[in-house]
C-alpha cells in the first residue's frame, strides 16, 4: 500500500464554468501505475465544487439552471454586503455541492459508469487558475 | 493494510426508488473480517445517488418530495430535448446528491448513528439492475 | 501505512448551528504526526451534515437561509406526522448535505484552501452533544 498526492491544474472562465476532469485523473492513475485503490479528488477552494454527471451540454445547462434557481446570482447575500466581492452565490453553491469526491480504482481504471464523468464546477464570478488535489491510496500491480 | 473492491448488486423500480444498503455493506465488512478501515461506497452511474438518512417511510417521502420541487419530473430539460429519453430530472438529481460516500469502520462495524442508514436512490425513470462498488482500505484483526 | 480512528466531540445549539472544525481536525493530524494521508470526517447522525465553506458570518447566514427555503422548518413533513418530534426538516437537510467529507493531508497539513474551513451543521431542533469520527489512512514522516 502506498499513498500519492498529486496536483491537477486548470484554467476556468468562472460563472459556473464546467470542466470534465476524467481524462486527467485517469492519466494520474496511469502514471502512478496504480492497480487498486481509492482516489480522492478535492478542490481546495470555497467557491468551486465536484460531482459526477453525464458530461453533455444539455445536462450541464440543466444543472446550471437549477443552481441559478437555488442560489441566484443576483439575490441579496450577506456575504456580498460584508465583503463587496459579489460572489455570495458562489460560496453558497460550493458549500451545497461539496468539495470532495471518492472514486474506486480497480484493475488500473477509475470505476466510473459508461455515461459518468468527473465534473468540476467553478462557481466564482471571474476566471480563475485552479489547483485541485488528487490523492490515491492503494497498490501497484 | 489491504484494499478490497467488491460489487453489490440490486434491482430497483427507478423513479426515486430508495434502498437501504446498510446490511449489505456491513455483510461485506464481516466477510472480509475488516477490523479498522475506510469504506467507500460508489455508484458508477449518472442517474443515481448515495447519502445517509433515517430509513423510515416518512423521511424517505419527505426527501422524494423535496427533490421533486428542486428538479421536477415534468419540467423542461435540455437533456431531454437533445436525447429524448425523458430522464433529465434524473441526471440533475444525481449530480446534486453525489455518487460517493465514505464511512469509517471501527472494531468491525460501520460507524453509523443509531438512526442512520446508507441510502441508495435510483433517479432513473425506469426499473434498473444496478451494480455499486464497495471498496475498503484497512486492517484485519 | 496505518489507520487511525479518532472521535471529536462538540456541543451545539441545534437549529442549524454551525461549527468550524478545522483546528480540531488539524490537531488530530498533528497529534498522530501524520505526514501524508486521507482524512475522512464523518457525522454518525441523520440530523447533521458536513461540508466546507468560508467560515464568516455572512456566508454562514446565506447558507442557513438557502436551507430554510429548500427545507423550511415549518413545512408539513411526513416524518413529523409519524413521529411527532418536529425535526422532519432536519432529516431532509442532513440527507441533502451528506454525512462525509474526504480531505487530503500533505506534509502534515490538511490541504484546505486559504478561505476554506470544515463546516459541521447541526440541523436538529434542539441542543445536542455530538461525536464525530475522524479517520486517517496514511503515513508518518
Amino acid at each position: 500500500m502506498m499513498i500519492h498526492t498529486t496536483t491537477l491544474e486548470c484554467n476556468t472562465k468562472g460563472n459556473a464554468d464546467m470542466l470534465d476532469l476524467t481524462d486527467q485523473v485517469q492519466a494520474i492513475v496511469d502514471d502512478l501505475e496504480m492497480h487498486e485503490g481509492t482516489a480522492t479528488i478535492f478542490t481546495p477552494s470555497s467557491t468551486s465544487g465536484l460531482t459526477t454527471i453525464e458530461f453533455e451540454s444539455g445536462a450541464l445547462e440543466d444543472l446550471r439552471r437549477a443552481l441559478e434557481r437555488i442560489a441566484p446570482t443576483d439575490a441579496e447575500y450577506l456575504h456580498n454586503l460584508r465583503w463587496g466581492d459579489g460572489n455570495g452565490h458562489s460560496h453558497l453553491r460550493a458549500a451545497m455541492m461539496g468539495p470532495s469526491l471518492s472514486i474506486p480504482v480497480h484493475h488500473g481504471t477509475l470505476m466510473l459508469g459508461t455515461w459518468q464523468q468527473i465534473l468540476f464546477v467553478d462557481f466564482d464570478n471571474r476566471p480563475r487558475h485552479r489547483k485541485l488535489i488528487v490523492q490515491i491510496v492503494g497498490d501497484r500491480v
